[in-house]
């Protein structure tokens, strides 16, 4: 977690990294949510690490980490939007950058009735490969994370699923 | 929707469109959530097709857009807060662009004591106009759409509003 | 509040800055959201006005502000996630810019057994200084806040907490 700023000054230079970079984070985060675990190999280093909530899921490996992904989240009823927001990122040589996310992510299970939500700061290691910049290193540890059993709130009703409904919502307009 | 990385390296030229681009998008959803629909003229092209929600509401052209905003969202008990995040965009000519944004979306309907929550990925173009960037096309597709009779909560409870109390919390320091 | 586009056309060489002020925005609500209070005398200038939630929470200098933050913020069952989205900076001259936030917050007091939820816009004035950019005034006015007694949704639960469990969430992967 960074306790300071930019550790040298900012130049126009960096700023295409910087760029890719966070469109490399939002490809990541898209590729998980749209479900297409696939296209995460061009994302990950092979030897990338993830220690996610604090540690609590801790996968070494692409391989690892696209089997945890895919099997905890492949599911149709899994509705989830992990949105990243507040990139400090640091470009700290040629190849290699870092950089800290604060997280705010939903997540609607229809098959066991419960909603789970939840805020966390990301700290994140990057290399830059011939293809472009990777993620190497990346985990976050929780602000908050609350579960909430849907039938508690009577009324409470999905009206909208990429998968369900194809992204239609059953709103009149 | 994009399902690979931009189509040619970025350079440093692109930076200032992708930065008014953001921008526009972002004033595109202020204009909405402040009501000013007014606005939205100089964000949109006259011939611009919106189709939100999968399809469901769909329209064609400037002034049919503008119409279905300030007729669904304009009343002062109507609160939304719609969040673009993930900015994907790629400069695909001298004056043409395309984007996908990640969307996270409230709204608190006071009269109809109703709670609308939802999240969804947009896929928009744009056009380069002499008066700057405009969106030519915009539409998302829902992830999940939920709604909440706030009724079913015992004690929730509207705190502030920016039309009824002046944007002022109720809430003691 | 902007009501116009950018004063002037954005340059490449605005760029930097622009990057600069979101990131010192950043650094802000990490900060708070972190409980980093001590880290905020490098984020605001010594005679910096804030006035929250339309001026609900006003005050002036660097240390009522941080003084306030921290009496409100300060203890470990105060778990808060603010975030702040759709920046339109303005480089107003050689020292001087302007920035307009959309900011969505949730607030859970585990000791209150209270959550509150709300959106605002934020209206801010930088000043560039020798160390670098420093935040000068801010404030934002709410679209609407709202406040959940938690014991109103039987089953509802925390999970994870920065402090009460390290960050790891207690759920199973």
């Amino acid at each position: 977690m960074a306790d300071t700023p930019a550790a040298r000054p900012l130049t126009a230079d960096d700023l295409v990294d910087l760029e890719e970079l966070k469109r490399l984070k939002y490809r990541y985060l898209r590729c998980i949510d749209l479900k297409r675990f696939d296209d995460l190999v061009d994302v990950l280093t092979p030897d990338c690490v993830a220690s996610y909530s604090g540690g609590a899921y801790h996968y070494d490996g692409r391989d690892a980490i696209i089997a945890f992904l895919r099997d905890s989240m492949g599911a149709e009823t899994f509705h989830s939007s992990h949105r990243c927001h507040h990139p400090e990122i640091d470009v700290t040589g040629a190849d290699t950058a870092t950089g800290v996310w604060a997280l705010d992510d939903v997540v609607i299970l229809t098959d066991w009735e419960l909603t789970i939500r939840g805020s966390a700061y990301y700290t994140d290691e990057y290399v830059r490969t011939p293809d472009g910049w990777r993620i190497h290193r990346t985990g976050y540890r929780r602000i908050y994370e609350e579960t909430l059993p849907r039938a508690s709130v009577p009324g409470l009703k999905l009206t909208a699923s990429w998968w369900a409904t194809d992204g239609r919502s059953e709103l009149p307009a």
